[in-house]
């Protein structure tokens, strides 16, 4: 199989799904770089990969295939190497269900705070300009009541989707590292008893660390 | 197989999401209505089904299940009856790969300036507020260059994933009736020449009629 090529930036936190989803797989696979700082993402050899403008975009050769969207590559490498690697969907069809919806949970519920938040603290500065920070703080508090209907679920249940470490979980570490590495908006996540149980279990595994370290080398 | 138990009203469009899948497939279904108006959907037996206080939710029987969020209800029906009704996923892991591509987009780019427009439109004027106009076209300009991007695509693709009628053509239905329907702002759909012949095929399925007849009982 020829490797994965995933066009991207390893601190990205979209690309960070997907590598950390390549990674548990264990799927060859290699990073094509994409400038942001001098707008590669929006010239026209990079629009007709990904009209929107954003990264990542994978290649498959095998496959003579080219997507974008983060969380539809993670799902593609998830069942492309189903039998390979960490079972990211579990093993049943309700396994599955259950994965699919709090995949969709990150991505509805979970995604849109926590990105409003980090954007402010985090890439408003890199920028040059100041969070606005009744943005942040209405949106801290949207994550809050979020992150409790969390800390009730992961009373009853190791990971999100039952017993097992799934792409549900997977899809929630990048954002919620950097909320507490970059942001040091941590408290929300630590202050929680089975919420940071949690954390620690999923941001310590060999691939997130990985990205990580990839990350820091960029 | 018993009849899939979906928790909801016909005329919510996460519900109408749902519903429409599941006739696509040709699955038994029973509707079991939630009475939002006396906030059946914030009561202690409905938010152990959806802690979220939401509809809609599956149970099924079967396999012994409950699941929300209606892209993951709706991705649960496809895969439970792949091989019966309408191939929502396509044939091959390419198709799927771009049927989830597509399912993405919906989510991310497409419903969220829609779901506000309409939500503005139509649900705020229902409780007796004044739709915030300055809201409204901030989301219908969004949406316009989302819907430049599609119109472009839908040049040269048939459906949105290739050629054939997917779970991500039919993830836009809902909201995509409610603004033209509904809301009156229909305008950015039919003035998109590839974007309104893709809409009046995917509208006129008898799936979706059957949801709008449904709805139009209730
Ligand atoms: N929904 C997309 C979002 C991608 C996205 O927001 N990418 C960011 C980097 S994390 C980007 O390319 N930003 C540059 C831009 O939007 O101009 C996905 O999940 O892939
Ligand atoms: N992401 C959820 C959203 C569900 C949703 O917004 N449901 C609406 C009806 S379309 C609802 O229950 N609204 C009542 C409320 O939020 O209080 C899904 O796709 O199922």
């Amino acid at each position: 199989m020829a490797p994965l090529r995933i066009h991207g930036l390893a601190m990205s936190t979209c690309t960070g799904r997907v590598l950390t989803t390549a990674i548990e797989k264990g799927a060859a696979y290699e990073l094509q770089p994409v400038d942001l700082s001098t707008g590669a993402h929006k010239k026209p050899q990079f629009l007709a990969l990904q009209p929107f403008g954003q990264i990542p975009v994978l290649e498959d050769e095998d496959e003579d295939l080219k997507i974008f969207e983060s969380r539809a590559i993670a799902r593609y490498i998830a069942n492309k190497y189903e039998t390979q690697g960490t079972p990211l969907y579990g093993k049943t069809l309700k396994d599955k269900a259950k994965v699919e919806q709090w995949l969709e949970v990150e991505s509805q519920n979970y995604n849109p705070p926590i990105s409003t938040v980090v954007a402010q603290l985090v890439f408003v500065p890199m920028r040059g300009g100041t969070p606005n920070m009744d943005v942040v703080n209405e949106n801290l508090a949207k994550l809050e009541k979020v992150l409790d209907i969390y800390e009730e679920h992961l009373s009853k249940s190791e990971y999100l989707a039952g017993d097992f470490f799934s792409l549900a979980d997977l899809s929630h570490i990048p954002y919620t590292h950097y909320l507490i590495n970059i942001a040091k908006k941590g408290d929300v996540i630590t202050s929680r008893k089975h919420v940071n149980e949690w954390w620690q279990k999923i941001s310590s595994r060999p691939s997130w660390q990985k990205v990580v370290e990839l990350a820091s080398n960029k």
